[in-house]
């Protein structure tokens, strides 16, 4: 199922180019989209059958007349992969000659959750003479609150995924503070639960700049699968229901300018765009 | 004014060696101590002439008959100087031969919401074969939402101020996930409202383990003050209320051990101490 939420922060499930509104059945409360979320999906199995049942006869609004917004809008930690690709480090290593360690070394890092927007909303550039990358990924929702959990058991705690950027500015500063100006984590287009995943460790996606391509790649290639890096996470820390988890770039990260569009799409996941601006008086 | 949690997060106010139960009379909500704490900060020069009236006739419970609780216990960020003292960033750069830049270069990082206790809990230590250190600091609760707050405006937008330890890993894992294993941020005993603190760039500090003095020192020494730390982490991106933000801690730092008590104690704010040992099954 493909769980979105839009306009003023309404559910939906989007079918096709469709998207039918299921607000009033599961009792979604759009004033608090992220406990409605977490409260959805700790009755999820029991919802399911009265939303299909629902689906089967209702009348969907076209896509194209609603706006989507952020399906994870406030989780309490955006827990982030740094360097989880190996042709992503050498890149790093050849551009900025940092000798940049792995996810095997390196754990983790926290992004603000007020960095996050939806699709279709702007980048804001904060600096004229800072570089800022685009860097795509695959990013799933943490189900329910999780905390040593392993490698084995790591699928049951996520509810589905998504796909996020995670757009940073290039220097010395530390990860979390290069990576959460505001506008910094856009996500969507909606949330695909787990059965439509199958494998989330063999997707393929790609990041175009405009009409290029700018990142192809496959979390195939991921060195902490999904399930790896959620160990690791859920080992340090316990992981609430709503919390974003995201697996890291593959290579072919590059810059942004002012009057770009950038699009992410991936597989049985679906994509969404950004445009990419200054922010107001910069 | 000093505001409490306690027990099952009631709220208290602080006074000698008492605490006034005034949650009925501010319609606290113990099930959302952070929604009712938001919701107090807003209100709280509305509130204030009753709370001080109820105060003057109030039977206060003594402290020793309560347990106090995180008094910002699930802040939407932890906002975290990374070296803000320069005898720190000696002690660093001799132990570990690291060349560590100061907050002037790292700007911040974030700790997760998760890693936060109450005074008189217990810090867990997850591995035998690591070294933790204590790392003393002030801390504040932001008290408004704030975004691009200039320097001379920063005391408006904080609330009030508390005791914080900033539990840490040593290693080159990246510093939110050496800082944010559960347990690992101690915070307390209470929030002391701004109006009580006068100048929080000149507060003198201590932290002990068992007996013995480890780190003493003063907010003067900051090199970025409360407000410039502030200013900058608020132009990065919208701190929203009851966030905490944290100052940097001075010079000192060292392992603490299972079986270990750590005690803070800052000028004008007050203290606690916390009990050290592993994680269970470590």
């Amino acid at each position: 199922m493909k769980i979105a939420l839009f306009d003023d922060n309404r559910l939906g499930i989007v079918m096709g180019d469709g998207i039918v509104d299921v607000s009033e059945l599961v009792q979604w409360n759009p004033e608090s989209p992220q406990a409605s979320l977490v409260s959805l999906m700790s009755q999820y199995e029991q919802w399911r059958p009265a939303i299909e049942r629902a689906l089967a006869n209702a009348t969907s609004i076209p896509l194209q007349q609603v706006t989507l917004r952020a399906p994870v809008p406030n989780p309490s930690k955006i827990v982030a992969a740094p360097v989880n690709y190996y042709l992503h480090q050498d890149e790093m290593n050849a551009q900025f000659n940092n000798a940049e360690f792995t996810v095997e070394k390196l754990g983790f890092f926290l992004k603000a959750p007020s960095s996050i927007i939806g699709p279709n909303e702007a980048v804001l550039l904060p600096y004229r003479d800072r570089r800022f990358d685009h860097e795509a990924e695959l990013a799933f929702v943490v189900g329910k609150r999780a905390k040593d959990v392993r490698y084995e058991d790591a699928a049951d705690y996520i509810f589905g995924y998504f796909a996020l950027m995670d757009m940073t500015m290039r220097g010395k500063e530390d990860r979390p503070m290069r990576k959460s100006f505001d506008t910094f984590t856009p996500i969507g287009p909606w949330i695909v639960t787990k059965d439509e995943v199958e494998d989330p460790n063999r997707l393929a996606f790609t990041l175009w700049v405009n009409e290029d391509v700018r990142q192809q790649a496959n979390t195939q290639d991921l060195i902490y699968d999904c399930y790896k890096f959620f160990e690791m996470a859920s080992h340090v820390m316990t992981l609430e229901p709503g919390d974003i988890v995201t697996t890291g770039t593959p290579e072919g990260v590059g810059p942004v300018q002012p009057g770009d569009t950038v699009r992410i799409q991936i597989e049985r996941i679906g994509g969404f765009s950004v445009s990419v601006d200054y922010r107001p008086g910069v």
